[in-house]
């Protein structure tokens, strides 16, 4: 059970209310007034906790569990053992998160500004908003209600930060309209200046970069992440999308809509990924590719063309990944085939 | 065009006025009375913006520009399109940076110290620079004019800040002298300790980081970038030197004049960067290394090794670029012909 | 010499106190009333400085050196000039570092609260602690004597400090308890959501995150690098752990006790590293891992599985460094061995 000092605890809530939440049915024979507590997993779970099985590699852990409910499919479900109810969902995971959402809730937003806060005349705070200590908010931004702004933010001048959206302590978010439910952590930098100069034997010359960073709904941005603003067009970034810690998203990059982008990432000038694209953690993007639709880039892929809908691509320079284990598999099996060759002329 | 909201305007602009400004000559036939008040790419230019023409790839955009003029080099002045006017340069992309920068000039700065900033008592703050709220500048520390320290960053102990240097929100500047005309943006951290310490099997010793950061004048350091102090001998960044985002500059590098680092680049203690090295994004240099003048290194290679005046290189460990490509292709032409193999014996 | 403005100093000291310091004997002939003022490596050493000599390498160094005393193994005793005193030791990096830390000491810290800084009434700063201006302090934190927070941090609530802990600049710690002793540098983030969640085709559903972040002591946090707190297991960095900047630590990772993991490493979610294990620059670690005792990653290297004891690894995916580099090695090999055939059959 976690430390009940740092989070606020939802529940104890009956199994009936949880199947409904769920939208499940109540397993036949089980008693919808069973008391539930927590969420744990499957080794960590007492006879007053959810648990949820994954995948088929925890089927042992299933066994062995002393949970009072699992969430499983409807193929494991034989494998509950005895004195634990089977919650039969397609989705366990899925279900797991959000019964996981009811025992830990996440706390309401008091609203206020604190005095050491810092508001410019211009700037409009709703009043259900929350400023914390130490936050600059400059003229003619608006903060609207549910909006938590963390100590020592700074939100600069005509941003809009919408309905129950909160940045972290530390932040900047200049040259920006956030939308509504996102998440911006400790740190995060949107709508600093993107990295635009024309070179020549003079030396560089910057280029005004006088486009915006539009973020949608539901977006969650890392700690210490940089959002560049775009040159001209705007840097956009889709309803859903999910960035980890410290990835860079350069000027004028384009993301759909439920991209993950795990951490460390980083995504070049003007490059677009269509919806639901994944990059895995220290991946990189060049500029102005086109990334289609549901195309995945493994852990630290070093991407230079543009990519198919739904195309795997790994390694550096990154090929599709099948290729990428083959190049692997096959170099290091030459090089034993040379190491054995070697090995017998040594004999002979 | 750009949100007036969001960035101030210059223009518009005489074209006589423009031609002059980048020490060009006014097109025959050209009227130098006519109006222009915007930049804007090729294919979104209207009749009042100036556009360019950067590189042969656009030249179907060209045709098709309603742009009012083109900045062009003199091999496509003929195929500016009727009613556009062809601004003949050798260097398109630098005259249109320029041209840029006349419509949207950076603002002055507004001096001043926010009564919410807090200064020591033994700080020099010039009267024309200018003190966001939250700004903690330290005892000792130098601030010259038209400087400007955004919201709640922290100038530590005796730095000095150049003459229209500019530095972001929540960044920290400590043991450093800043140049002129420097742009260190929000969360840039510069004069952190340097990782060194020495190993025993009784634990580590830290070993003080007695040197300073020097940067130059028109140095640029990205988002949430770190350059850490020297261990003894400074840490050095060359005039004119870029720096991308989440960059990570290690104690006693130094870099030259004019170099680029992309971001999330990464150069390890005590190497050298000679003038107008560049490093694409998420490139590594080990430490104790000499890159020299004008070298190049590929988006993700990593350098092991010195690399030459010139010499260009990519891959892991860095190779000549050459060979590096060479490399990706052999060995999927050896893959290739291996499944050629294995299917033909399949076959018979 | 450092520059005084900005370091402390200490000494000079007689030879004799800092041979007795190191647990060193006084070499025969030398006069323990020498007088030394200061450290610098052998070629700008001066007659009062103390040096030493790291390794093999550096021997012509040594010969030419005019320091007055020089920390050196048993076999290069010989070749010190004359003039210069050899202290003999079996480990002259680590010695030179304690003698080092003599000369520059770390400034004791100031005690008291800052008029500025934002301390919740329910948090406990103990007398002998330092907060400076800016910083926040939430309701339930508890910070120990000889801790000293940096300008414009923010401390969460009911998080612990401990005894002589420092908090860099605009850093930001949550949900954490931090041992004694150790330095989160500036604008490291500690604490902070981590990346989980579930997915759907109906979309993304967080996972609440509901662990906490746990450092040992003497643990360094670099620059701008970040620690997620855990999803309901913690996060655990363990005693004199070295992190340097940028680097990512996602939630429910271990590290054990004595881990350095240098700029930009990423490690992901519930990885192990056990004790000693070295990680080089920006290299990156799978989640669900287990690195044991003292396995050390070659810098950009890419892990995708286990690593038993002492095993050193590197490459994209990394293999054992032997491997990788024969890799390497072989590849190039195969290159220039065709690209001969296809000269010889030109020729011919």
């Amino acid at each position: 059970m976690a430390d009940s000092k740092f989070f606020s605890r939802g529940g104890p809530f009956f199994l009936s209310r949880i199947v409904e939440t769920l939208g499940l049915d109540l397993p036949d024979g089980a008693d919808g007034a069973k008391v539930l507590d927590d969420v744990a997993p499957l080794s960590a779970a007492g006879p007053a906790a959810v648990s949820f099985l994954f995948n088929r590699h925890y089927v042992a852990a299933l066994a062995n569990t002393k949970a009072g409910a699992v969430l499983v499919e409807a193929e494991f479900s034989d494998q509950v053992p005895e004195g634990c109810i089977a919650l039969v969902t397609r989705r366990p995971y899925y279900d797991f998160a959000r019964t996981a959402q009811m025992f830990y809730p996440e706390p309401a937003v008091e609203p206020g500004i604190h005095p050491r806060a810092v508001v410019d005349h211009d700037a409009m705070i709703d009043e259900r908003a929350r400023l914390d200590a130490g936050v600059v908010v400059e003229a003619g931004a608006k903060i609207a209600a549910d909006a938590w702004i963390g100590a020592n933010a700074v939100i600069d001048r005509d941003v809009t930060i919408g309905r129950g959206t909160w940045v972290g302590a530390n932040a900047y978010i200049g040259y920006a309209d956030i939308g509504e439910h996102c998440r911006l952590h400790a740190g995060a930098r949107v709508g600093t200046r993107g990295f635009g100069f024309a070179m020549d034997a003079d030396g560089y010359v910057d280029i005004p970069q006088v486009g915006l960073v539009q973020i949608g709904h539901f977006v969650e941005v890392g700690a210490n992440s940089t959002i560049d603003r775009g040159s001209g067009p705007d840097t956009v970034i889709g309803d859903g999308t999910k960035i980890d810690n410290l990835v860079q998203i350069a000027h004028n990059v384009r993301l759909g809509r439920g991209c993950v982008l795990a951490g460390q990432v980083g995504i070049a000038g003007s490059t677009v990924l269509e919806d639901f694209v994944l990059c895995g953690a220290q991946a990189g993007v060049s500029g102005h590719l086109t990334i289609r639709k549901g195309a995945q880039v493994a852990a630290k892929g070093g991407v230079i063309r543009d990519i198919e809908p739904g195309g795997k691509v790994g390694g550096l320079p990154a090929v599709p990944v099948r290729q990428w284990l083959r190049q692997h598999v096959f170099v290091n099996g030459l090089i034993q085939g040379a190491s054995r060759k070697v090995r017998r002329r040594t004999k002979s």
